[in-house]
Formats: C-alpha cells, sequence, structure tokens
C-alpha cells in the first residue's frame, strides 16, 4: 500500500511577526513525506536535492520509512532554495528570494521499486515535472491527487491543464481556484474545474478551512481556531500529506472516507504552524494526532432537532 | 416567551456586481424581526422610522406576529437611509450615503407591554441607545445578546464598553473582534473580549462562517458555499435574528442549544443573500428552513475511527 510523493526538498529562511527562522530545511515533499509516514509505510520520495542538503534529514526521513531511491542527489549543486517574510495576517507573505538550484533542469526518475504504488501524490512542481512522473508510472495509480500554484497558471497554463486531464483529486487555496476557473465563486470554480478532468476538489482556504467538492456534493472542514500560528509555511503541504497518508492507509478513495481525510490533513496543518519548518511535525505521537482530531470533532459537533 | 427587538428600520439602496436594488426596506431590526418571527412570537420591536415609511411594511411585520407598540413614528421626518456598493469579493463595500434622520435623536421607549420579554437582542446602534433599552427593562431578560460595528468603537468606545458589561452575547465580525481587543488572532481576542463583560462572543466571518467562543469553549459553523450571493446586505442581522430566534423559541441558554441556533442563524443568512433585501426572508417556508439546515448538517458531517 505504497504512496509515491513527488516534490522539492529544500532550504527555507522564513520571517513572520514572531521571529526569523534562519536557514531552515523547506520543501513540500519534505513536509508531505514527514505528515502521511505517519499513516502509511513506504513512503517513496521522489525530489532532487544539491550537495549541501544534510545528509542527517535523510537519514531522519529514511528511518522514519521515506524510501530515498528516487531523491536524486546532485552533489556539484546547491539546493532550491525560498526566503519569504509573513505579515500579521499570515495569510499574505512576500517572496524575498526563490533561487531554483537543482529544481532548474529537474528530470524525475521513477525507480523499478516504486512501480507498484497505488498512491500518486504530486507536490507543487512544474507540471511537465509531475506529468514525467505520471507517464513513467507503467500501471496507473489507484488514485494521484496534485497540488500546484498560481506561478504555474501564469507560466504554464497548458502543461498544467495536460496533467489536469491525468489526476483525479486537485488540491488548491482559493485564489488559484478563482484564477483557474475565472469565477469568483468557488462552487462555479468547482464545477468549471471539473471540467479540466479532476473529479475531486479540495481549496484550502488556510485559516479559514478547506472544502472538498465532488460533483454535486461539497464538505466543509474549519480550520482549528489557534492561539498562535507561528509559521504557517508548508501548511498546504502538511494538509495535502495527511490528507493522502490517510487514503493510502485505508485504501478507501470514497467521497465520505475523503472528508475523514481532509479533517485529519486539517489537523496535521494545524500542528505544522506551531513552529517553525517541520520542527513540530517531527515531534508529535500518535496520541498528539488523535487529541487534535477529538478538537476538530468537538469544534463542528451540533445535535439538531429539525422543527 | 417573547423577544424584544432593537435596531434600526430604514431605507437602503445597494448595488451589487448583480444589480441596483432602487430604494428598498432595511434596517438591522427589519432583518432580525422577519427572520426571528419564523421561531418565536410575539416579536417586540423598538424602532423609529420617518413618515415616509411605507404603512403597508409595518402591516407586513404585525401579520407577521411583530407588535410595533414600540416602533415611533415621526411623521414629519425622514426614516434612516443607507446607501451602498459592494464589489467582486463581497465582503467589502463602500458606504455611498449616510442620513441618519430619525435615527440622530432617537430615543427609545420600551412600552410596558414589553417588560415580561425573557430574551433581548439589541441590533447594531448607538451603544447610549442600546444601554436605554437595557435601562429601562424592569426585570432583567433571561438573555441579552448585541450587535455592533467598527464605527461604534472609534466614536463611542466608552459608551460600548458599558453595554458590553450589561449583555451576555456578542456579536461581531472578525475585524471588529481584532479592532476591539487589540489582537489579530480571533482566540486570544475572545479571552480579552470576555473580560470586557460578554460571556459568549460569536464571531460571523461572512462566506468564512462564524465562530462561538464560551470559556475555553469553541464551536465553528460554516457558511454554505453558494452559487452566487447576490446581495450580503442584512445577512449578520438574518443571522442573528435566527440565532436568537432559536434560543427564544426554545428557552435554553446553554451552550449546546447556542451551537444550534448558530446553525440555524448561518442557515437563514444563507437565505438572505439570495436576492435584495428582504425578499427572500419574505417567501421561505418552514420546509425551506428546514431543507436548509440539512444541508448544513451534511456540510459539515463526517465519521472517523480514530486511528
Amino acid at each position: 500500500m505504497s504512496l509515491i510523493v513527488v516534490g522539492s526538498m529544500a532550504f527555507d529562511e522564513i520571517e513572520t511577526p514572531f521571529g526569523k527562522s534562519g536557514k531552515i530545511i523547506g520543501g513540500a515533499a519534505t513536509y508531505i513525506a514527514w505528515t502521511a509516514s505517519n499513516f502509511v509505510k513506504p513512503v517513496q520520495q521522489v525530489s532532487v536535492v544539491g550537495g549541501d542538503f544534510p545528509e542527517a534529514e535523510l537519514k531522519a526521513l529514511a528511518e522514519r520509512g521515506v524510501q530515498l531511491e528516487g531523491v536524486q542527489v546532485k552533489q556539484d549543486q546547491k539546493s532550491f532554495f525560498w526566503a519569504g517574510k509573513y505579515h500579521m495576517d499570515m495569510n499574505n507573505r512576500d517572496t524575498l528570494v526563490t533561487e531554483l538550484n537543482v529544481l532548474g533542469d529537474f528530470e524525475p526518475v521513477v525507480p523499478a521499486s516504486y512501480q507498484d504504488a497505488e498512491f500518486l501524490m504530486l507536490g507543487n512542481l512544474a507540471p511537465a515535472v509531475q506529468k514525467s512522473v505520471i507517464s513513467q508510472m507503467k500501471k496507473r495509480p489507484k488514485l494521484i491527487a496534485m497540488d500546484t500554484m498560481n506561478f504555474w497558471m501564469e507560466v504554464a497554463l497548458d502543461d498544467l491543464k495536460e496533467v489536469l486531464k491525468m489526476v483525479d483529486v486537485l488540491l488548491i487555496n482559493d485564489a488559484e481556484a478563482r484564477q483557474l476557473s475565472g469565477e469568483y465563486s468557488l462552487v462555479r470554480a468547482a464545477n468549471k474545474i471539473f471540467e479540466m478532468g479532476p473529479k475531486y476538489l479540495i481549496i484550502k482556504k488556510g485559516e479559514h478551512g478547506a472544502l472538498l467538492f465532488h460533483e454535486n456534493h461539497v464538505f466543509f472542514a474549519p480550520a482549528l481556531p489557534l492561539e498562535d500560528v507561528y509559521d504557517p509555511t508548508g501548511a498546504g503541504d502538511t494538509f495535502a500529506g495527511g490528507f493522502i497518508g490517510h487514503i493510502a492507509r485505508t485504501k478507501d478513495i470514497s467521497f465520505e472516507n475523503m472528508k475523514t481525510a481532509i479533517i485529519i490533513g486539517s489537523a496535521m496543518a494545524s500542528y505544522c504552524v506551531e513552529k517553525f519548518g517541520t520542527d513540530r511535525l517531527k515531534e508529535i505521537t500518535e496520541e498528539d494526532i488523535e487529541n487534535r482530531i477529538r478538537q476538530f470533532i468537538d469544534l463542528v459537533h451540533f445535535d439538531i432537532d429539525l422543527i
């Protein structure tokens, strides 16, 4: 019941109203792997890093059940680097530095040992890279989920549209759903996006929760109201990791089970933002996860007698 | 089991991306009364209108079970008038015209026949007016809820703080909660606001739903994702009307029942925005309300087996 995770493994440097992170480990696939490995093993990673990427980080992932055969290490190059600054509302951030480095000419290779994977999570990356991974799979996985971002809608829309035809689940934020569909209403946006390929659309709204659309059904999962959001970096990737981790663990791709997966994704994301980078994700236990899921149940549970 | 509703009854002129309303009936107490009267009768209205306010509107409310003895009609003056324009995102609006007219020197009078009311809903108005109504009650109602807005925080903060000490439930939006508390985190904002008097805080987030805080408990109700939000004017008042209407009907002021009340308020608000002004509220039936509440149940219901 393995899961392939594709995405960046990188360095980040983050500034929030609470402090500065210094240079820390980041990248979509890093967050997804740390999160999904709570639920499913092995996680089969596809990524690329430079010679500067710490051995210890790779070792920690391997100990966690993350297979790294698909992670290319380019000794003479540098890892992808992103620096950004968040403002008080934490929903907006300025990108200060983007250095593609090894990501610039990344050609993913899916190892033979990954070919039996039933689930495929495409983290945010160039659509052409995402497509290459799907094309390398000899047997189509049971479920393919992908993340993307506004940048690819601007510079690689044709590639993006091709990948959209090949996936089952698209995860994007509300602004991206509006940009991709040209519709302000998220209900209308979902219907337009279904015409592009995906059968399931998850719209992430940060502190305002997440929506799951499928055919004419909709499900809403709140975000946990937190005293402090320390660093939102990676929250969306962590959400994706919890979502796909639960799906891969249960092997159940029904709409009902996706609701559960979204609650689990939301619970994991609520931990992610409590510390810089992956720090909190590395600490939490199974008990922590269960407790947080209980808080989500309390947050939305109500009994109602119809009038 | 009567309910007193205090607030404006007025004229509005609204422009949205979908069209222009022309001059229509509005006002916080109008929306609250139309909504709450689905759940509880009589609704005992306290307001003021000018000689220009249509008889037919007052008659329609009376036929609905809304008592108007506390509504002053100042024949030689004009009713409150507000004109505003919404942009595409419907969360922001520009005020084009505000004419206080009869509201400028409004001195509310609570009729003797209202003195047994068990529930009091103070719609958005000058805090001094809200305070005057509370002071006129010979027996304190079982529950006092109030709405307010950023304007009063700017021009009448001392008065507002006095009223806050006298009420049980405060309903405000997220920006107002932040402004009143000086805290960005809504969890921290709630704790600061509890120190000002209210035991319950409802934070309205428009299309992002609503939060109910009480002691260290929190409950979240989503907004229904709609194809189109036609006119958001009065949605917050309609929410308040559904909330207090359910509480007054059940006479149950527990936290559990307030959760239900918030779902009902959200359901009513989702109808309000489907047409200009109170048009949709005047049409809907008990069956419509039940159907909408069922949609809210579907929207958030999930089953989860802890790991």
